[in-house]
């Protein structure tokens, strides 16, 4: 018999159920007698013994299902050894609730936060295996994440939307995209929207070579522009101060968000009104796309297996299309990036895509 | 041998080049000799004789592609009698141009602004058919616009996908729907995606009523709610403002719109964090749905008919799913909004949706 | 207290699950105390006193959900006062236990079948409410039925994804539309998709005008053509038979169904290869579209009233965009249907579309 | 200046025009002068001299399109070195129309067939580039071709309508999917789809074991069960015979497709109608998937590299996640599918998925 604990943790993406699914469908179909404890709202529903016991009933149906069936919340990695407001030592109420409940391993499902204290827990003498969920894809150790080609779609659907508008009108639009601090989402939806301008953190801007490449496209005959910006998008002139005094500047930072700074700068150096449209969570909801349903029922039939050998401590990731585990204490605390040298890039440059560098 | 004018003003949306299609197909269908004459980025082309001729190939494969073939811009009803920068009187130089070329109709596509100025070409003496493009379904004198189901559509796939956001962090979200002034967008996309509640600018709302539903379904063990809210939401106290007092407030008003003012004011009254999501102008883009692709083609080959017939002055209009025609002049400066005692409304309110009222 | 039984009958489609959260939301924010009984696979269920008991939490979060969270079967009137293989009486058998759980009325939502044995159920002293489920449109006295406008979507998406390689390769294309025995998805599907040729029931074909549909595409320069065709399109010939010359001829009728009739019927007069495209039952599956979730959402809301104010005998019905009841006895046993001189068939002529009559 | 000739052949797929326009935005953007000649309908237009010149506005807005602007059509191999109905030697045709243009390169298009002819025309001394297009993934060399990816969105959407349906009426229900002699569609989508069962021609089935696992289904109270089986899926005993003799056997094949003869076969062993749909053509139609833009866009932009590089002779494939080039002579001729052992097998086992082996 194994006792199996299930969490998922941070911001919600498509195909957490059809991750967990694979799991549960892999273990039942083992043959093994298995107990699931799901515990709600991520790792506060491991702190305060707040589960319920899942059956097979619970995990029929949900492969197409966005969100999570468990429900999720942010524990900070940074507040995770702080005492709660009642004293309670969450390390410790998290290793009680575990013995307590004879659980055999925990999987948990998160993204970079999440895999930190997943090692904890892991140093901590616990049996973790874990799932990588994010639709920014920056988890290290890991080709692709899951939540992320859902988020690709959406994010592209929107850019589809923009564009009609943009060319029936002749203006410059800004879709800003999700993705955290990396690029990937915006690199990808914007290659597939047709953006003539993508501009992610990994490669600082010039905000003169941006309105260069749109009075460019004018002088071409191409009266409108669309540029793709991630949430995390920065300057060059931002991305050479420190942190302190990045910190300090933000203090008074008068915009919603990086792309109406963009958008300012640009309608004073051209001229042109500039629009700007956030799809924001709706990049991470809704029905995962196919591809995520294979690629998380995957990485889930793969967690069964690891669980079903007791070969604890692992993240299931993805490496030359085939599903690979990765020791834990490899993952945590790294982040993944685009290169500003990968491949990509420089087939979408070869494309004409302005980077602003 | 006919001579026809083509234009789209205003704001684009979708099912533009469906219904031009019909327009061109059927004249062309009718065996009549026809030149038409298609007039760049809406008033303006007729205004500087911008055009171009198209032939069936501009209209071929065009049914299911968003935005406008011809381009489209606003030109603001009350500037069109104001002469332009260099002196240029704009209604005579837009008869200049249609007699010159000698045109037998102007067909316009638009909505309620382009609609006064098509009316005052006619009361100018020139030949005029109109077509309804909105998403926001407030023309008078129509049961239905075209644009209108397809924003619909994307308004709604965009509630959904928040959806599974709210229901797995248990999160208050607002959702942004367009509409201009008036409500039947956010009203039908919030019944499709299932918000909780729904404020439109017929139905002043009272935040107090907003919050004790938030807190009613928290009650009964609901820990999510998403909120429809059209642009153009407006609350009691300011309704019950005059135009001038309203506009004195606005100066000092500190947010990107009034979700934002309602996100915070329901922060203040449960404690409860509250996100907003803004689809935008994505809302009027992409492809059209069918819908409105066969309503669009229905009121396109009405217009050719029209024309065929040599009746001018009307709007071809919807009502009780016939496709009828409408005198221009009684369309001219009107709005259609909801009513609040709509038995749209009263079935929405049946099903335990909240307006605030 | 009140005391509702729930079925679905006859073939499945889009939004019953929709309507039933309607009529179930509008019941319990009345405040009326009221249990739900749901029979389980259509009348089948209430033959057998085969139901579970529902709550709200059976409810919760269908709105999107395609198919029928009770199950659904066809039961033939025809079948309907036969007694089953055991000697059963049907008809006593559905009053008995209707009459046992002491309810106050049935819920029926179905098609034209289903329509006539719920009319029977009322003239034995039942209280029924319907709602007129049906991808075909056919029912009398309502101007739409809910699951249409998500079936036309579906059917359109695949005339979409025809067209693509219809174009590219030069060939005939016939897609293959439900409807049973009414041309209306047909028709609307057609339209939405492009299609250039377009048979229904309602109107009869000659195979050598679509031939020459065809031909004078091809003279005209366009390589390509796309039919949509009913899958209850008949020919003129055909049209012309008795019922029983009709079952005689159809006895040896070697095609899988009328589309494949038709394509080698136009290859053996053009030379041409035909390809049939049958998207089938997809037709009636997946989430409702969103047109659908709010008028299933409507009526079902207004079935909700009618059950409150004890008005039974009545199927909710949809007139000129206005929800209304429609007395069972007018609605059972008729069959609605596209009349050849519609406007919409007008229009669609007018924008060239061949009828092949 | 480069004068390059381009070609898609065999059946259309998405993202054929993303490609196109990767390699024409590539070679434009890099400054070279350079003409493009667009040889219409497959190789038919290099053998009799159909092209048309292209310009950079005939790529633009294509991204998203899908089909092929170039037209496309099957020009078997095994008929390429015999001469035309005029007695044409068709390679000859081939190479002079080559010759006579002064082309630089040819870039060629297509699937299995078209690289056998594309490798021919090398080893003749032209000049070569090819990009790997099919819904089916069988090309050798690169572990992704475009369309594969928007077929399984396509076929997954599918399964999806018909889940609803196969639910509420407890039905046996096969969608049957394309994807020629090889799996990866079919095992994909059906996993995608949650299919329960999945048969591919790699893995040939025992229909004993197919209705073995109905069986089961539905005593462990599932009373319906989707099959996701490929039109190339073949039997047990068929795979046994040697060619000819299933040749022989096929002579008085009953059935339009695999799945009707598999439908019949459960049918009688089980007593339980079973339901087939075939989604046919629509798999390769449509907008290309945005992961299919990007893809398309990526090789197009290397192919657009190979040239200006002068390196010929080779396809553009993708292997780990990279793009690479790929000699023709590798590619001509040999064949990728699932192997039994692959992982993405296994994981599908361990989902419970069974492959009637």
């Amino acid at each position: 018999m194994k006792r199996i604990g299930l969490l998922t943790s941070g911001g919600d993406c498509q195909a957490l159920n059809a991750a967990m699914r694979g799991v549960v469908k892999s273990l039942s179909v083992s043959g093994e007698d298995v107990e699931i404890y799901g515990f709600l709202n991520g790792y506060k529903g491991l702190i305060y013994a707040n589960f319920r016991m899942l059956t097979g009933a619970d995990f029929s149906g949900i492969l197409t299902k966005g969100g999570t069936i468990l429900g999720s919340s942010r524990t900070p990695f940074k507040t995770i050894r702080e005492p709660d407001e009642n004293g309670l030592d969450k390390v410790e109420a998290m290793k009680h609730n575990y013995h307590k409940l004879r659980l055999d391993c925990l999987v948990i499902l998160g993204g970079n936060g999440t895999h930190k204290t997943a090692n904890l827990l892991r140093e901590e003498g616990l049996n973790i295996v874990t799932l990588p969920k994010t639709i920014d894809n920056d988890l290290w150790g890991t080709d692709m994440t899951f939540g992320f080609q859902s988020a690709v779609d959406i994010a592209t659907q929107a850019i589809d939307c923009i564009h009609t508008t943009a060319a029936s009108h002749g203006r410059v639009f800004i879709v800003e995209v999700m993705g955290h601090k990396v690029g990937y989402l915006t690199l990808n939806a914007g290659m597939a929207g047709g953006a003539d301008i993508i501009l992610i953190p990994e490669i600082p801007y010039d905000i003169n070579k941006v309105v260069l490449a749109i009075n460019e496209r004018h002088r071409r005959g191409s009266l409108f522009t669309i540029l793709a910006v991630a949430e995390g998008a920065i300057s060059k002139e931002d991305a050479a101060l420190s942190k302190k005094e990045l910190k300090e500047k933000m203090k008074s930072y008068p915009y919603p968000s990086v792309s109406y700074e963009i958008a300012e700068q640009i309608t004073q150096k051209t001229g042109q009104d500039v629009w700007v449209t956030v799809p924001g969570h709706t990049q991470r909801g809704g029905s995962p796309c196919p591809y995520d349903r294979v690629f998380a029922s995957r990485l889930g039939s793969e967690a069964g297996r690891l669980i079903l050998d007791g070969e604890y401590g692992f993240m299931v990731g993805y490496k030359n299309r085939e599903v690979v585990k990765v020791p834990l204490e490899d993952v945590a605390g790294k982040l993944k990036s685009v290169s500003p040298d990968a491949s990509i890039v420089k087939e979408a440059k070869m494309l004409g895509i302005c980077f602003g560098d």
